[in-house]
């Protein structure tokens, strides 16, 4: 099998890694091969395939069932053993350094974020404002903060899985964000996850910026299946999707929207239900939906559909901007302007949204088995942010369910997940959804797409 | 028309530009409009043209006959005043800074080249040495060495003209090269030299190179029908093709040949010609011709043509390789180690090929009239190197007769160019420019190509 | 009083300050001015008294004693402001960049170690490995590990009140070392612990080195009586004298003592007494005694001291050299090639001594009460580590009631320190420190000193 | 001799250092030993003594009369060959890197301003503006200018023969000037001229200015006698005494001036005879007469000459403070903004003094021979302005016949210079020059000092 090929070699850290006490090495040795272990060793490996075009994990996992990884404590710092690595990460032998980067990312987020703060059970924290101060702390762990900055970070969400013109736009995107000196951030898998940092790239290249950051945001069980391409030089692991959306939107100055499927449309949904909220109802956040001419009917799709469940206040909270990248960049930097002024009337930071409130609703990590999937309420009179915080819940564990491990898992063993509420409502997510199958956004084209879901109207 | 959208600003120097004396400015300002200020007003549209998909300099011209660009003194140094300057070289008002950076190029060259030089009628010299050494002044002038760095510039040569697939391909070859830590340098227009330099970068940016160098070579003759990318991060501007093409195989250290033209032609011309000196047996000169599936054929040609022309011994000099990138960047690699090592060995700079010998005949600046046109010898039984010189000078004429603004003002003057010699000969170099007519080499594609010359048979 | 000239600024911050969450801030706001912002302001106030030569806290308390210090939030970042402040520290109302650098060092140190750390009773740990643990992270904390570099931090020891003629010596010594590219470290006061770093400076000047590392070490205890000078560049607070020891000798390469008085004594009895364990034997560890020649009396009466007391086998592990730097730097260069060469070995890191073994007795706070000092143990038939062990705590409550804060209120309270032992052995001790008194290196010149201890017979 | 230590070793180049062509490297190889070989190894001599005591050339190049220093072309750029080159330039065999960078300074300056340019006759021009634009060449070759930097050069005048306290006042003002950020720039010899730079060094160092410019500006003539310190990271030297004088006043922004001889007398006529012009009356230009209490009498001394010979007028031109360095700073400070904004008024460059009008009589070169300083006019009814340009003749020549070795060796074969002119003036001439002598100003203290001239009354 050609993915098959694989390099043994031993790396020297690279970027902003730290060094490691024999007390931390010890914990990642891990002979019993449970705990951290695993998780690293699925994290590096994901990091390691960049080149794949997989988007599921267990594939993944068995086509480099013989990789492993080791960490060896050595004079001048430390040092990673990889055993059996996908040949893609090397040339000529010698792992390309923005994957060397990254997987030094991994070692430092799974010691710190799963070793230290899980070792405190701060991750079965209840108060919105320790969950808050819990992300604050992994980010400033990981460097991501640079304070003198002004607000210029463009947070880029849409489908791992989009079509050739969807891809080129988002790259034509990325290439206006980029030359206007915006940083793109993104779920750092491919697709819309790719594009705008490509383009963002060459924009920066053209303005001879070279310190451009290109974030890449994402979680353990999501990784494997959306591997961080090399352009990536922040990664950023966070524990959860929830804690990721959060990061997204506390780190993030602005966000672009183009099509993709129910990650997206989760996306969209968690940042309607925070933004209508009557705190933030003055927080400038810029918001656009965007896509080529040929994406126009899809953003009606959505428009609608929000308009339906959530009305025409949620409808407010962004622009559509159809097959018009110059526009995009322009209205974004409009847009942080204005983010830059209100942080600094108000005295909060460039580099970390605090004054964003967030219920704990939209914090609190949702697992989604069966029961809790079948549990949810969709009815159409719940509080405006409350129903969105189910469709956002409703909609993670369909991606669960299509791409990552654990989901993936329970699809197998319990069937369908399902999901019930008011008929109207149901009818309406059932439509959506549809479309998403129709339209190949759910799993990479190619691959045959089974629902995961039943609709019970 | 949409060209036409114009800007006018002032812009500050970027990059490596010098302070410039009271006296310096006052040369460039030359309110009479002659002499240095014409061709420094056509050599910065060209850079500032930065999107044209023109090859014409006459109709780039033409399109913004009412640009105007001035110098100013400044208290903090220099500015330049732009009037009715293309607009593609702005984003909302701002020159893009890699533009900005290659336009202050212009300024040093056009300054230092054409006043300085001239006026000490350097450019009449004739002794090899002499010519040699100021190319060695020229480019150290524009910082072009950087001393203790190994053999890695890798020169891209090929036409401006080429397909979609051709084009792709040259992104791949460079992005091999990238990955491996090479700089490229080409002649800086567009297809197979703008190609190499994007591929080239992003596999900078994966390998997380910030100071890769992009080096375009040009020469007034040329610039305004091949505008420089502003992926060009280094842009010199050589008095004339003779000392252009010195400049590429002393300052590279190895060159890649992609499908081209008739300048294309010319420069393998060049180098075989002067690689077949006695004194240069001994000399390492990585030298590759390579293009996709869909090129073997057009290479077959050319190796046919050298074989029937110049001989067994000049195909020896490189090597073909068909629709392989990771091959012509690994024999690219390994010839660069040689030339490291034979420089060291012979105690030989490593930024200046000073050992490379090249004859009066290759240096001596061959003006395309019709005149020196119709008085080329070209027959057999000449020394093989000096029919490469009178081959070189033939294609050098027709690519003056197809895109330099003086050549094409001749060919519109006096008709074509005549080109006569021994019969079997003149029908090998008819058959081979009417393969470039058929396969759309001489200009880009869309525009009718009414051939400039005529060959006699 | 001239002292008493005070400015009050904003200041922003600078070096490696990370942002501050808003739980953070709100711990160093503390409005009822107890915990942590006594610290603060006390450790604050002694950076800022740069120019101070005050060795008593809290003369230097009480001179300001109106100064105030506090945090804010500012949409940049964090912001200081000072209250009050000593004007020594400013150039035209703003705060001297290196004094500011110090500050935010406060701000990092006595977070992180004081209230991150405390929070978790870090500070009762009894196994040897965590305290070890813990000094690792503190100082990781403090960004004071650079992976890559090589040996070449050198610990210079000695008293911060010196003549004249020792303090030029400890400047010729610095000078030395800098010109040979070593880094300098010391307890950061005036004296032995200030010469070394000016002189070092010239020398790194002379060799352009830019990025020199002078650290200063210190502990909440010592630092208003020893202000670190703003050449000190890398600031770093230790919880107590203990964890400050063991600092210097896990950090450092190699160690420097000039002459100096009881706290220096201490020092050179914590390190023989650790050498002296026999899991150390084969570490090499560079250890020079040296000193002008007017301090050659000085060092054979310590070197007597230590045959008398501790043995031969002590004598062995260092090295007197009297009246000649240039000697000194290259002796430690030759001792660091060596260090180095042990580290590669036996694959230890460089910026961290993992493999020196610390005993329990020479880690264990040791607070200077009357009572504990009356306990100690100073018997000729102890093991040897054992006696120096309790040497070094006798001579640490002797500089603590000299010139800590706790140690002088405690005398002021209950009379001298009694020290008590087998006869001998306390008129050993009781002439070497007499010693210290007639060659006034008790206290500043000029103060009249009354010794805080008695020796009983 | 201990002096007499020397070591041999092969450099390679440090600091701005250009590449050279083979033909440059030729004409320094030299075999002949004439021409620029001597005057390159005398340069090279005097850095490499960077520790020497002596003030006389002759003196240091009989010292190391077997000094030798060949350039040698290698594949990664140049090298020097140093043979018996003074040892105390060295630290364990290397060369301090220092010393390494002013050495390729001597080899740019050597080849360029005595090479390239008496090539061309420039040092025959007789233009005012074409004696200024080949000042502005050389310093810009030497990449002297700095563009956007707001002026902050202080230029320190002074003796290299003074007194302890004196010498410690240099560095305390160095030190003020330092701490406000601003850069140094000397003739860099000692005393007046190495003071402060040193204070100038800690004051950056304080200020954590990693870039501090420490100019040393000197010729040919003077450089063996005043040897630049290693502190100096910009050795520029100019072809005579006269560019030197005219790149102190262009370059600098301000001027300090210490108590000295009649060096420093000479610089004093030079700037005051350029200032009295009426072009320049507008012109801002901070002039500071200033030195320690002691000092007090001698300014009163200088004060009072310069109001006799040139008067009232010419005293307003500058400012005497006495014993107050931050004073010193805090008027030089407010001077530079005055001239910064003069500049932006005026659109003048920041990094040279393009408006400072020098009459021919301050450019012209004047030679020391015994014709030329007899036939000096030394009337008190000249113009002012003319007498203070021949007063700075008579000073310059009396320098020349004390230090400089073409005057040494002319006082040696021809005796004493005589000086003529009205009674009243050569009295009040003849008195100064006494109180130099007295006051041990000539030579450095030790040495006997014969008077070089005589005065006619």
């Amino acid at each position: 099998m050609s993915g098959c090929n694989t390099v043994s070699a031993i790396v020297n850290p690279a970027g902003s890694m730290n060094v490691l006490s024999a007390h931390e090495v010890s914990k990642l040795h891990d002979t019993t091969h449970t705990g951290l272990y695993s998780l690293f060793r699925q994290c590096a490996l994901a990091v390691l395939s960049c080149d794949t075009e997989l988007d599921d994990a267990q594939e993944l996992m068995n086509l480099y069932h013989d990789f492993d990884i080791k960490i060896m404590q050595e004079h001048r710092g430390l040092q990673l053993e990889l055993i059996n690595a996908p040949a893609c990460a090397f040339v000529n032998g010698e792992l390309i350094r923005g994957v060397r980067e990254n997987l030094f990312s991994v070692v430092r987020d799974i010691l710190h974020v799963f070793s230290e703060i899980e070792a405190h059970d701060l991750l079965q924290l209840t108060d919105p404002q320790d969950i808050t101060n819990l992300i604050f702390e992994i980010l400033r762990h990981a460097n991501a903060f640079i304070p003198k900055t002004p607000p210029n970070i463009v947070v880029c969400w849409g489908g791992h899985s989009i079509g050739r013109e969807e891809y080129k736009y988002t790259k034509d995107v990325g290439y206006q964000l980029g030359l206007r000196g915006m940083d793109i951030c993104t779920g750092c898998g491919p697709g819309a996850m790719k594009g705008p940092m490509k383009g963002g790239h060459i924009g920066h290249a053209k303005q001879r910026i070279h310190n451009g950051r290109f974030i890449g945001l994402t979680e353990p069980g999501i990784i494997a299946a959306e591997s961080p391409n090399p352009i990536v030089n922040e990664l950023l692991i966070m524990p959860d999707i929830e804690k990721r959306l959060e990061s997204f939107v506390r780190l993030g100055h602005g966000i672009v929207v183009f099509p993709g499927g129910p990650g997206t449309c989760e996306e969209i949904m968690y940042l309607i239900g925070i933004l209508l909220h009557p705190a933030n109802r003055e927080l400038p956040f810029p918001f656009i939906l965007t896509g080529p001419a040929c994406a126009k009917e899809y953003f009606e799709q959505i428009n609608a559909f929000i308009g339906d469940t959530l009305g025409a206040e949620a409808q407010k909270l962004y622009e559509i901007i159809v097959d018009d990248p110059v526009t995009v960049a322009n209205r974004m930097q409009q847009g942080l302007h204005k983010v830059k002024q209100y942080r600094k009337d108000h005295s909060d930071a460039f580099y970390f949204n605090w004054k964003l409130h967030i219920e704990h609703s939209f914090q609190e990590p949702f697992e989604p088995t069966h029961e809790n999937m079948a549990a949810l309420a969709l009815e159409p009179d719940l509080p405006k942010a409350e129903l969105a915080a189910n469709l956002r819940r409703a909609m993670s564990g369909i991606v669960a369910g299509n791409i990552k491990e654990d989901g993936v898992e329970a699809i197998r063993k319990h069937g369908k997940f399902k999901l019930k509420g008011e008929p109207k409502l149901m009818k309406r997510v059932d439509k959506l959804l549809a479309s998403f199958v129709e339209q190949q956004r759910m799993k990479l084209p190619g691959s045959h797409y089974e629902p995961c879901y039943e609709i019970e109207h």
